[in-house]
């Protein structure tokens, strides 16, 4: 290794951990980054001003003319310069969120369809179409958007989609089929939603995140880190044997949690034509409705009572579909944890509605574009000083 | 933070660097470790000097005098000091080991006896017992013992035995009944166990470990760590739910893994009183010896099912008892998770049986106690320079 390229090393981890720093416990002032990360102040003074140069912080207080740098300003991550675009398919509609360094959201879209046993060309033409519009209202901010992250429900690996329940799709190469300015990564809704979560929810750091659409998803995290499994595809909560000889399940098997808690077996059992029709029924008190959430709660809590018994979950956020139905599905989903978990743990898991609902994938998948920003800005660097 | 202060805790991480990478990577040179830790030459001498003195490493070749210390000697991890207990409450037997820096077995001691529905003092008295003859046969050897970790079957935390199904313990201090003269810590054999198969074993870094007992428990281990969860009660796969409406489980619950594959379940359903005639009927094919191992084998698939979709686990390895029964039950299991995992991930994870098997325990359970010395080996060149 040569001297110069020890140097860049050196210098890309200390950009790294004092953004680290001011982005877990900012304000800071230079001092005080220098007492956090054991650097020497003249190295602090000149990688923040280098980080402020190039957008990614910025000072407290009022500028005032020839007094940047001095020592009693605080430093926190800018909103004004990096960007991140997430993007979601949902079977009921399109989404596209773009968020500041800040974690502050600064432009949306969202357009309502039924993607359900869509064409993955024409889905991700309009989602390329909303994409295009937002990343134009993000330019018109002057944020500089670093990348896009894509949710969709179901396994997914290497920018395929190997399967999407929810849309019917099979094997689609989603990533390459979207066209943006930006790099497009892929990932799991339920993973990108528990990182939503987990940056931008409640502040909790081991949870499991369950996502209920037609399939149900899963996402765990565990210290702060999503677990993703030996090939990324860890979460298939909806696979999860209920009843071995249990209703024909599309994955091959029988009983698998999704034949009784997945939407399409919810709307069947509760003799909705659709979610918010099933809702409506709910509201009214109708029995075959509350039954049939009553029972896929009993299911769901048959295979959380597995995944709590191999995890070790002390807490269980329920979201998608399961958000709107918590008030039916909660109380049949504890009662099964409560019995079959009290015996060996004392107490069932702490249980709740996702706050973030259907925000959560979306805001996760930016999230995981800033995290990488965050974890390397020495590319920005350079940039800002090439333009 | 004082200058001392500060220079001791640089010492301390310098020297755990330093261990770290001869342990991973040993036999090296002193350059070849300046290379590999970043640290100067003359740091690394000094790092490795005092290593030596303290019997943490070794110098290989022929030792001459005078010549101590010279460029081209190389270092490894030293056998004849430090060692750890590794200890084990089986229902069938006591057993105690020894282990060096190196991971070699120096004494070791096992007394056959049945511990079922076993009075806690008195298993913990015999414990003590044969503890204490190893631990005189290591000193007899030159070897200082830095600690012991036992392992028993079953939930366990903070020293105590929160549940042992194979001995009737009820929540019993195991750790503070057991007076050696090192400390003891207390954890989970299926954890230990597959701590001894991921140190001394294959050399997989990602795999589950089951263990089949009277309770069947698990131990994850992910990119060569174990998971332990929430509350360290991660792995009871024997609580895993196969049918909701099953047998009564002693956890409260209906159908769990155990009441199908657990020890007293596959001897009542093969008919024999113990696994040595379950072993012998299944050698001379007894029908009933045979169909009750498939039916365990077929749930234990079910169980495994849904570990594997939960957290997408690349390889799974039969121990305890399920090794002895390994001929008999991976037929039926592979075929579950053949039709049910096929489907999603193309291929069910490999699978095998433990090749340590009864001595993969008090392996992981000495090797953890070596682990922690290599990851703060401090106080013992403290106590070197001190004797």
């Amino acid at each position: 290794m040569t001297q110069a390229v020890r140097h860049e090393e050196m210098r890309a981890r200390n950009l790294e951990v004092v953004l680290g720093a001011v982005s877990r416990g900012g304000p800071l002032t230079r001092a005080a980054l220098a007492e956090v990360t054991g650097l020497t102040k003249s190295t602090v003074s000149k990688l923040v001003g280098d980080l402020v140069d190039a957008g990614l912080l910025a000072e407290t207080g009022p500028a005032r003319a020839g007094e940047r740098g001095r020592p009693g300003v605080e430093v926190v991550l800018s909103g004004e310069r990096v960007a991140a675009l997430g993007l979601e398919i949902n079977v009921d509609y399109l989404a596209a969120r773009v968020l500041d360094l800040t974690g502050a959201v600064r432009c949306a879209a969202r357009r309502e369809r039924d993607n359900r046993g869509s064409r993955p060309k024409k889905v991700l033409g309009e989602l390329q179409a909303l994409a295009t519009e937002v990343l134009a209202e993000a330019h018109r901010l002057g944020l500089e958007v670093a990348g896009a992250a894509l949710a969709v429900s179901g396994p997914v690996g290497d920018g395929v989609v190997f399967s999407a329940p929810n849309l019917g799709w099979q094997d689609v190469r989603a990533a390459d089929l979207l066209r943006l300015p930006v790099p497009v990564e892929l990932d799991n809704e339920a993973n990108l939603a528990a990182l939503g979560e987990l940056w931008y929810g409640d502040g909790e750091r081991d949870f499991l995140y369950v996502s209920g659409e037609v399939g149900i998803g899963a996402g765990l995290v565990v210290n702060g880190t999503l677990y993703s499994g030996a090939t990324g595809l860890a979460g298939e909560l909806g696979h999860v044997v209920v009843t071995p000889d249990g209703p024909a399940c599309r994955c091959g098997g029988n009983g698998c949690l999704e034949t009784y808690a997945g939407q399409e077996a919810l709307l069947a059992a509760g003799n909705s034509p659709s979610l918010p029709a099933l809702l409506a029924a709910l509201g009214r008190g109708d029995r075959v409705a509350r039954d049939a959430c009553a029972s896929a709660g009993r299911a769901l809590g048959i295979a959380l009572t597995s995944a709590v018994n191999l995890l070790d979950l002390d807490r269980i956020v329920l979201g998608g579909v399961f958000t709107q139905l918590y008030p039916w599905l909660s109380g049949p989903v504890s009662e099964v944890l409560t019995t079959r978990l009290g015996g060996l743990r004392g107490a069932p898991p702490a249980m709740s509605a996702s706050r973030l609902g259907g925000d959560a994938a979306t805001l996760g998948a930016a999230g995981r574009v800033i995290h990488r920003v965050l974890a390397d800005p020495a590319p920005f660097l350079t940039r800002a000083q090439e333009a």
